[in-house]
């Protein structure tokens, strides 16, 4: 094979919110109705208070006919293909601000401000469309359930099935739980079994973190861009430690654009505290119900969706993990790859073994989503970049 | 000079708690009467709870009179004459547990389950004892003043203009601040310009988290310490985008025993997101009331309390910062470095060049917390460690 078979482990899509309306419950349509203008409103407030506006309107400006692929099917696998990507992971919120599921049931989740029962029929509405968008080009798109798993662990459990049973591959929960419970708690080990059991990922996706913290003050928007890799990463102590990956050893965790950078510090961290130190010692037994280390669980059970991957983290992947990484493009959102993806491709991977690039370009996604590699190379053979363009030797 | 000048930047004091009634103000002296034996029975169901007891009981076992420096001068003055350590910046919280200010007024300051009017009579009664416990030695004892700023700046600032005028150099305030304003909030800026003018160091040790996520599921222990370093470090963040170190160019503020293995990753992203990128323009101007670089203001106004300092982080110093490492011994805590000083001493440091020895070891906590070099000198070339034991060419 002399192309890169290229999947995206974190892209968007999402109906314009109007356009939502079909797929909501009956009994919650009028309150849509009453909803959208506040949503809409409050998503140009937000634009007009960060002063972003202007960049958006900039960067979209001529890109108008390439970001419908947010939410059409034949545009969206148009675009794909010109930028290389066979196959992609599908989490909401389309083009950022702009096609957000309704009722609060966006990539962030809030825990706060929000009617759980209404989040649950936003999350709804967003997984029939998104699963019927799947359908219509179901080899390269494996979509993202979301699953506001706080509320109702049942309830949770159900969507999972009807997820899987539309052909999705995996869910999105919350990364931030505010007052809720945090993920050592038992009552989330129903959720874990069904979604070991039907081979679902559990996702973590980057965006919430605690914005009341962050109030209004100067500054704040740099607080949150620094702190909001931790609160995406975060669960995964608390899986670790709550011994779920010991209890479910087949479960996949994935934590996207969340950045890889933090990976071998936080491995480090979680083994020396794994061991039996005098500082371990005055803690009590938090250690002995699990049989391995932190770093053997997080290299087993996550996997990171490595959102425009830079340089450093592809210099860093034998200590990140090199089974563990997953390139994204984050397709359509401004600060993705797309459309300068053959570009930074070339400034994060050139030089690297061929076997390391099939593996973090697409080789680790098809194992952990499940996509269909005989499918997927047939297409890669056509639109993939061509691997002699990275290193002169690969073939 | 031919022995080193040790300061620890970490040590610990207390009086038993029966004692501090002496220091509470009248009208709360009924109240302490009550609380006692609820924080006495709590204290020790906590050990029960993490089997630490039998511990902490076998490590204390023939210490006993070494220990009761946590309260008792002249022991205290023997103990660290033994450990070669000429002074020490001294929180509260002597024998860990056993030695705390009354009314949740300890190192951790909770946020919640405590009536903040309490919690204020505590750390007075703190601070009266340990402003006298100084005045016992005041060349080798730099103490900080319990400052529970978060309820009532005002207070806060008379408070740390009372522990100015009893000689105490230094403040600890909450690092964890739960529900209430975090540090970037303007409200706090006269509490930045009384300790700047009157040089106070502002100090978060190691201890605070949201202890309610950790709850009381399997592994909690295990979430809690590889979560307390970031919780530690956290106000950081939120100082340095909140512009206060541009508004108060002399602010020293100090994180001890927070370990500091994290400073150049958290430096690196820091800088990296004060940079101008993609992703930055998106979320409007947050950087433009920073003349420096986050770093910049780190390496002026950040300094480490590096209590038990791992050989790995001396190795590390350049990248963390050699101006702003100061070594701790942790005494009396039981994790802490006593009684194995010498022996931690020399893992960590042998070989290291003797100016870099002399900054981390003491110099760099002479000009940060204010102590008189010359004094200390005198007692240094009694007491310190021989020059030559860490590398055969220091003099």
């Amino acid at each position: 094979m002399d192309r890169y078979l290229i999947i995206s482990s974190d892209c968007h899509a999402g109906l314009p919110p109007e356009r939502y309306r079909d797929y909501v419950d009956p009994q919650y349509q009028e309150l849509f109705d009453a909803a959208l203008p506040i949503q809409i409103e409050r998503t140009q407030e937000a634009e007009r208070k960060f002063l972003i506006a202007d960049v958006n309107a900039a960067w979209r400006k001529g890109r108008e006919q390439d970001l419908s692929g947010a939410w059409d099917s034949d545009q969206r696998l148009r675009v794909l293909d010109a930028d290389g990507i066979v196959a992609e992971v599908i989490f909401p919120d389309g083009i950022t601000e702009m096609n957000m599921p309704p009722f609060g049931a966006g990539l962030s989740l809030p825990t706060e401000e929000i009617v759980p029962e209404l989040q649950w029929a936003g999350a709804r509405a967003h997984n029939r469309w998104i699963s019927e968008f799947c359908q219509m080009a179901p080899e390269r798109r494996a979509g993202v359930a979301i699953v506001p798993a706080l509320w109702d662990v049942d309830e949770a459990v159900r969507e999972t099935r009807w997820a899987r049973e539309r052909g999705l591959r995996s869910i999105l929960i919350p990364n931030y739980w505010g007052k809720h419970d945090a993920y050592h708690h038992p009552k989330y080990d129903p959720l874990w079994a069904v979604c070991q059991d039907l081979e679902m990922v559990i996702n973590f996706h980057s965006g919430a973190a605690p914005m009341s913290d962050y109030a209004d003050h100067q500054g704040m928007m740099g607080i949150y861009i620094s702190e909001v890799a931790w609160w995406t990463a975060r669960p995964l102590s608390f899986l670790i430690w709550g011994g779920v990956f010991e209890r479910f050893p087949r479960l996949k965790v994935a934590v996207t654009e969340g950045t890889s950078i933090w990976v071998p510090e936080l491995l480090s961290l979680l083994d020396f505290r794994y061991a039996d130190t005098p500082y371990s010692a005055k803690l009590g037994d938090y250690r002995s119900h699990l049989k391995r280390t932190p770093s053997e669980y997080f290299h087993r059970n996550v996997f990171l969706g490595a959102s425009c991957m830079p340089r450093r983290e592809s210099e860093m992947r034998y200590e990140i993990g090199l089974g563990n990484i997953m390139w994204g493009s984050d397709y359509p959102h401004p600060e993705g790859a797309w459309p300068e993806t053959a570009t930074q491709l070339h400034e994060t991977f050139d030089g690297l073994p061929d076997s390391e690039l099939t593996a973090m370009l697409g080789g680790n996604a098809i194992d952990v989503y499940g996509f269909d590699r005989d499918a997927l190379t047939t297409l890669a053979d056509r639109i993939g970049p061509e691997k002699h363009t990275f290193s002169p030797t690969a073939s």
